[in-house]
């Protein structure tokens, strides 16, 4: 059966990606930049992981800033919050019912090319901050794609009810190139590059998964390459 | 309460904004644009009402076309099928999960602009050829829509089980000006302007609802202005 895999080019996604590579023979990358501020960033890494496992990858864009929508991760948004994954001060970075909108896009093309499955790499330790992460979203989506699909589209979340710690050590099973992977939410330019801030919810989740896990972390981050600013 | 309604310019969404309308002093007019034969046409029809109401427009582009949709709909696609709207022919015009994206579209909106409700006009005509518009679809679209806006905004859909003969009515009751609605599936150029083709499964459907229900069909019709190809 052919499938889709909602895939950014985290650590999430790369790792669901692996995983449903071994499941189905024909497997398409669905990236969407929607105006975050690190969506270019991270489809530089989406492309370069797409290319490693020789997956092809569609990417769409849309312009939420353009839309109005409102979040501090789009480019029309404030400074990204920094701090821990799961405090409140990270609720300012949900981008409104995003997860929705792009399984509803995934349904709509995985009916178009006959894929029965979308793969959604929604996790434990979403849940606090992303409504459009938790299970009882899951499912209510689940069912709305496949009442809407006539039952030709499922969905389906495998890491719904597992933490990122246990992505990291899955993947590290799966041999993820987990150094090609990005997640910061502002990307820090360095050398003609982009290195991961360090500090923002979403970099301490990361740094938190790998060191619970036990699997080395191949990140740069910022204070590794310059000086923290605070501090100084 | 501010209310969004997703408008395409048809007879049921316009009859469904003039009942917003009637209930919420804030309501936005929400269009997409998604690459059918007839969007632009209907997008004009809409505009025209939104402006005879006063109404704030708000008016997307998505490029279904060039994401990969399959759908006779759509420019992309064959020829659209002539017939009754209930005939299993016009499923070639089910656009894979549309309503499902708009509906995503407009909750992340909604929640972005502190609007509350979305007003969906799928009515019972609707359910034999498009999954997305049934019951069942709405049900679980609602509870997606409201578990993943942290129940910030709830999905309305009031024609859901009466017939568009009844949305002809409702219509009259409110003055709804249908003479402004656009429903053809496959405009026809004539003068400088548009008619309908008086023959596509939505053309089929409005002439019966305004028959069924008694109401005049202001609706200029293909073969009130020129001889039908078929007999001559």
């Amino acid at each position: 059966m052919k499938a889709i895999v909602l895939f950014s080019g985290g650590m999430d996604s790369t790792t669901l990606l692996a995983q449903a590579l071994q499941q189905h023979n024909e497997v398409t990358a669905l990236s969407v930049l929607y105006g975050s501020k690190h969506n270019e960033v991270e489809s530089v890494a989406a492309e370069e992981i797409c290319d490693h496992y020789d997956v092809s990858r569609l990417k769409l864009k849309l312009d939420f800033n353009a839309w109005g929508f409102k979040s501090d991760l789009l480019t029309s948004g404030g400074d990204i919050p920094e701090g821990h994954y799961a405090d409140d001060s990270m609720k300012a970075t949900v981008v409104p019912f995003r997860n929705g909108i792009l399984l509803s896009i995934a349904a709509g093309i995985a009916e178009s090319v006959g894929a029965g499955i979308i793969y959604y790499g929604a996790h434990g330790g979403d849940h606090p901050v992303y409504p459009d992460c938790r299970p009882e979203f899951v499912e209510a989506m689940r069912e709305a794609i496949n009442t809407g699909t006539d039952g030709n589209v499922t969905l389906e979340a495998p890491f719904s009810n597992i933490e990122k710690t246990a992505i990291a050590k899955l993947g590290n099973d799966l041999h993820v190139p987990f150094e090609k992977t990005w997640s910061c939410y502002q990307p820090i330019a360095v050398n003609d590059d982009y290195v991961h801030c360090g500090r923002c919810g979403t970099c301490v989740e990361r740094i938190e998964a790998f060191t619970d896990a036990g699997v080395t972390d191949p990140t740069t981050y910022q204070e590794t390459v310059m000086p923290m600013r605070t501090g100084f």
